[in-house]
């Protein structure tokens, strides 16, 4: 977007013509506010990147040379090439050998899968509806709902003392509130901040309350290929009735700005989603992508990353252990991408910010990982083991506990 | 979209969870069911592709590969790169060239220029709203108000006798419908899918009337750089006062499959559709897109182009003139890809098809480019002269026009 903002006749009049759900997404704040502006001399903690190392550039400009060889125009052309069209398929047999794809399921290809989450709102939300989340959860998935209602509930997935299941229980057994409940999203594994891993109880449990009070789970699947122990399997494979809708991607596995993600649920769902997808595609990354998918084995490629990622994670937790102060807490990651620190209610979290900024270090404030309605002032923060470099991340981890040191008053070390 | 289709339990559980407007569109045939299947043997007079020759594929394989050469990981990742980014500024820069963005305007990159009218009409409509389309028009389109509203009101914009300003003035002050006009949707330039290009004077009468009855003007612009005469500029700079969206895109001048597309208007407005954009972009390929116009001239790419469809459409025009029977009509192309063919009420409409398929034609029945609602039985249907090679095309007129000489009964030659 660039445009010059103006409180003219102009922009009355044209706000004259929004409907009322535009103008009622109009109250949160401008998308992607929680991006912080960063200077190249600053240490990344904040972007849930993969690391550039990982991400095969060349490989997919080898991979658009011969598929334009073999193809000519027709990956360019509305409909696509027969591989640009074979990547559905690609991605449908994996759902299926995963049991994340049940015979009555349909399969649907997304811009990320961002946009199945877009989808699968319009197609059942309205301003009346509520979505559960866990708290603290996906940014993006947040502006999502408050584009649709202002009925998003977000229940603690991080306390100590009560897990998630026993808040979901709570919440769904003693609300007087009568509106709607419709979804409920999450991420069962490596969950994008916090990294929490629900057990396979808490799944099972998922599902049975999903098909008691007759809502629909979302779960998003972006970093369950990204374990660095056993995995345990998705909520959607427990799902026999079409009760969960899963959404995958190829964000945090090749690369996130391909845009290639996919959902997969219940036909008559899937179906109506596909009504609203009104971009046509996107056949020249599928082509390309399906062709790169062809040119390397794609399960030893994840065998690799895992590798890699639980080397950068042990690494995030020993200097999260060496630098941090000792009332600044964590888990060790048990996978994906992120750490979700909590300090101290004495640490301002505006001061810490200040503070980290200027010593050249960015994360994600806790904040941004809750509905704007809750707006909680909230002493956590999300740092991302996967995009700097070993050395750098350890740096930047330093300058995160000195940012804490200074603001505490007290230094460590 | 591959699934199995089922009426169990669990389809009627999933309909449970759609809204009133998701169950709403239902209604309307599925997306996409106006393609036609084809054969290999069949010539395509139906799609509306680039001819093949002008795709640069190899140059834009080259331009990711050097893509990558400078900018590593950058383009693949969220954020996208210098170059990724830099798309934005040379379509600003562009739409400011042509007066086609003005000071309180803003721009905003969409997946093609369809999504940007999903948008619009995502922040615009209600299902009580009207829209206001040219009989015929382009069938995407219609899918998508189909989805918002149920008010889609089709004025004919190719009689002989009454211009579309007509119409339209006609219809505005003599309609006792009390729905909101929200929206007119037109093509002014070789529209699709009639090829017909507005006057000066209708155009500075769309925009008086606009002012006059409130409503938005979306002009799409698809076709505008491929004139074969001289260009008469579009609505959008006729507006000083921010009452009209203008949809651009590179699809018949680059190629379809990047999905590169814009809309420039109001501020307000783009920033409310900047809001339901929920896909993040298209970082690689707005990359490898910017990269490609670094190493061409694009002018001078429109001015080859304009040439050859130039050079494609005379050679429709005389196939046709040789070879249809006389009672069937159609104007010489003036730009764009499409000739629009009237034909008498004697010949049923789904005989010529069935007649046309069995030798080997393809063509987009008129029908289609109408509001589901209307459903007319029309004797009209468009074939496209971008996509075949010179021969095959010829061929597939001659094709054509003996399916239509079979179903008139008569002979022509």
């Amino acid at each position: 977007m660039s445009h010059v903002q103006s409180e003219d006749p102009i922009r009355n009049a044209s706000k004259r013509w929004l409907n009322q759900r535009a103008v009622d997404a109009l109250r949160y704040p401008v998308p992607g506010s929680w991006l912080q502006p960063m200077g190249d001399t600053w240490i990344n903690l904040a972007s849930g990147y993969p690391f550039p190392n990982t991400v095969p550039g060349r490989e997919f400009a080898a991979a658009m040379s011969h598929l334009v060889d073999i193809e000519g125009d027709r990956p360019f052309q509305y409909a696509g090439s027969p591989t640009s069209n074979d990547l559905t398929e690609w991605v449908a047999d994996r759902m299926r050998k995963s049991r994340l794809m049940r015979q009555e399921d349909a399969l649907l290809m997304t811009q990320g899968s961002i946009q199945g989450l877009d989808l699968l709102c319009r197609v059942t939300l309205d301003s009346e509806s509520v979505v559960i989340t866990q708290g603290p959860t996906y940014m993006e998935a947040l502006e999502i709902f408050h584009n649709y209602t202002s009925h998003v509930v977000a229940l603690p997935c991080d306390r100590p003392d009560r897990d998630f299941n026993e808040m979901l229980t709570t919440y769904l057994t003693s609300r007087t509130d009568t509106h709607p409940i419709k979804l409920l999203y999450l991420g069962s594994s490596f969950q994008n901040p916090t990294g929490l891993v629900m057990s396979w109880e808490m799944r099972q449990a998922m599902v049975t309350l999903a098909m008691q009070y007759n809502f629909l789970i979302v779960e998003d699947g972006a970093y369950d290929a990204l374990y660095f122990g056993t995995p345990i399997p998705p909520i959607k494979t427990l799902d026999t009735r079409g009760f969960v809708v899963y959404l995958g991607t190829l964000s945090k596995t090749i690369a996130p700005g391909l845009r290639v993600g996919w959902a997969t649920g219940p036909s008559p769902l899937l179906d109506a989603m596909a009504r609203w997808k009104k971009d046509l595609g996107n056949p020249v990354i599928s082509g390309i992508t399906r062709q790169y998918l062809h040119s390397i084995n794609y399960d030893a490629r994840l065998d690799l990353l895992r590798e890699q990622y639980r080397d950068r994670a042990h690494l995030a937790h020993e200097a999260l252990t060496h630098f941090m102060p000792p009332d600044v807490l964590w888990d060790a990651p048990l996978g994906g991408f992120y750490i979700w620190l909590r300090y101290p209610d004495r640490i301002e979290s505006t001061d810490l910010l200040d503070k980290a900024r200027s010593l050249g270090v960015s994360y994600v404030p806790g904040q941004y990982f809750y509905p704007f309605a809750a707006a909680p002032h909230t002493q956590k923060l999300r740092i991302c083991f996967s995009y700097e470099t070993p050395p750098r991340m350890e740096e930047g981890i330093r300058r995160l506990a000195r940012a804490f040191e200074q603001t505490l008053g007290t230094p460590h070390l």
